[in-house]
């Protein structure tokens, strides 16, 4: 496989070659895997291109392809090159991906300055979180202006999009008050914009009653010291009607500007880089439990555990001695 | 410390010996460490004492405290002995942990066939579910019939609960329809019975719509092999009228006795015993990051990488490279 050339042709803006080298990031084949982390190396090498990287998370039913496609579409019409990812170790078992269906997003997948790919597959996190976050890096690098990464509002994938997010939209449907708690706090705590879709016709003033109730659950919440006044923030916005994306988008890039003349546009994504380093560090580790050796010994004495031989304590402690020995 | 003595007033059903036993699992100074594995593995030889292990999920405003205080209150009444446990990882950072207050249980914190353990301090979830886990292997031992182990319905404490209770139930408030996809399809998947609790007053109509609509998303869920007609099921409860709750222990019953006879209670102690095998073994070698030459090559080596000198997947693999020459 020729890197270098792949690497040029992605700089360059070839589609093509951007959904070859998403393919080869995501393999597990132990060639590829090294081909993937030249291919990143060398991205990095070679370009400085920034976009911005946008997390959204939203459960089923909040409008959540619809608000991709129309904030996608206005984003283009404004000249901006936009790719859509999405973060779904669900799919696998659930049998259909989120953006899986690209006909959900019309418009935005035939526009030739919109890329879509749908979710990895598997259902192991940590997997499914290095492919995507090594997508971004190729999307970047492909000069894309705005990366939105999707995700379903459930379970970790949230604080995997989070980390390889500049900004985390949560989107929400208009609902009854009492629903405010089925939020989870750690999910509040994440968002930079919480956006309640769906305001217009009927749904208008429940929208309207449900952001003013995040806005005040918001203020609640501690500042954050790197943020200006006024955020985080909740904001009502139809994808349907195309309406508020504009002020959604404006808000958005008050905050990426505050960030970046504070400097913490750049720290955070030291910190998010580091935090993978660390990720990838301890997921290698535990991956070395899955084969040969240390596999065997953790099914026969699992047996022991099993049959109540042992307690687990005992025969974990037992077994890392094993392991120590072995490695001697 | 003499373990042999504490073990046998355990069994005894001496509750200070218990409850200095509870604080001695949950300590993690190392000679603390070893007195409980010792502990734990003395009372595993001594007894083979076995409760019925009731997990119990649900967010804050479902009247769990209620429902614990009634549900607990019946059972000592037909002369069961109840302990009640918590797995709350985020309580020290929340500040308030649940059972905290143990006045939220006034009659069940002061009966003498109850025993009320707030959830362990630590924010981290593999720390607490190993604290809480022995918590439970010391209240069995100490001869009590039923052990509640609640959590609120947020992160994946549930996972933790799920794996070490024979049964999981879910406690729901009564709801509008639209509220069902907030809760997570995998903890519904989880869940053996659903009780919407608040079946009392004007709510009762929206509680047996709710649970209606519960028991339409049970019947799609794959049905599990392992168990009779009819489970996993949804029911109404009131714990502040201490209607249907009789009922709900019955149901239970049902289903811990099929599985007895199925053979599938003793199989799935034995797997959840091989997964928290498993899981201490993850934990441990996570934890060999954290000290030494490690942790100081983690920083080192993440301080590169935060500058954007290399990616996160070459530094890994750098680093793991480093440890394995050191460890030779």
């Amino acid at each position: 496989m020729d890197i270098a050339k792949l690497s040029d042709k992605i700089v360059a803006g070839d589609r093509r070659a951007l959904a070859r080298a998403i393919t080869l990031v995501e393999s597990s084949r132990p060639d590829h895997r090294e081909h993937a982390a030249e291919l990143i190396e060398t991205l990095r090498r070679k370009t400085d291109a920034q976009a911005v990287r946008i997390g959204l998370s939203g459960t089923p039913g909040v409008g959540k392809s619809t608000f991709i496609e129309s904030f996608g579409m206005m984003l283009t019409e404004q000249g901006l090159r936009v790719a859509v990812l999405a973060v779904d170790p669900s799919s696998a078992r659930s049998g259909g991906s989120i953006l899986g269906d690209k006909t959900r997003m019309e418009l935005l997948s035939r526009n030739p300055n919109a890329f879509i790919r749908p979710s990895p597959s598997g259902t192991h996190l940590g997997g499914v979180a290095r492919r995507s976050r090594e997508a971004v890096a190729l999307c970047e690098a492909a000069g894309f202006d705005v990366i939105l990464i999707e995700t379903v509002g459930v379970g970790q994938s949230e604080t995997v999009v989070a980390e390889m997010s500049d900004l985390f939209i949560l989107l929400l449907a208009p609902a009854g008050g009492d629903e405010l708690q089925g939020v989870k706090r750690g999910i509040m705590e994440m968002a930079d914009i919480i956006l309640v879709n769906k305001a217009d016709g009927d749904l208008k003033p429940t929208a309207m009653r449900t952001c003013a109730d995040y806005a005040g659950a918001l203020r609640l919440l501690r500042k954050r010291p790197y943020d200006p006044e006024g955020f985080p923030k909740a904001m009502t916005v139809s994808a349907l009607e195309q309406d508020g994306l504009s002020t959604a988008w404006d808000e958005m890039n008050t905050l990426v500007n505050w960030r970046r003349e504070t400097g913490h546009f750049t720290g955070r994504r030291a910190e998010q880089a580091r935090y993978w380093f660390e990720d990838e560090v301890k997921q290698a580790l535990l991956a070395q439990l899955r084969t040969g050796q240390a596999r065997a010994a953790l099914d026969r004495i699992g047996d022991q555990v099993a049959k109540g031989q042992t307690t687990p304590s005992k025969a974990a402690a037992q077994l890392l001695q094993e392991l120590q020995k072995s490695s001697e």
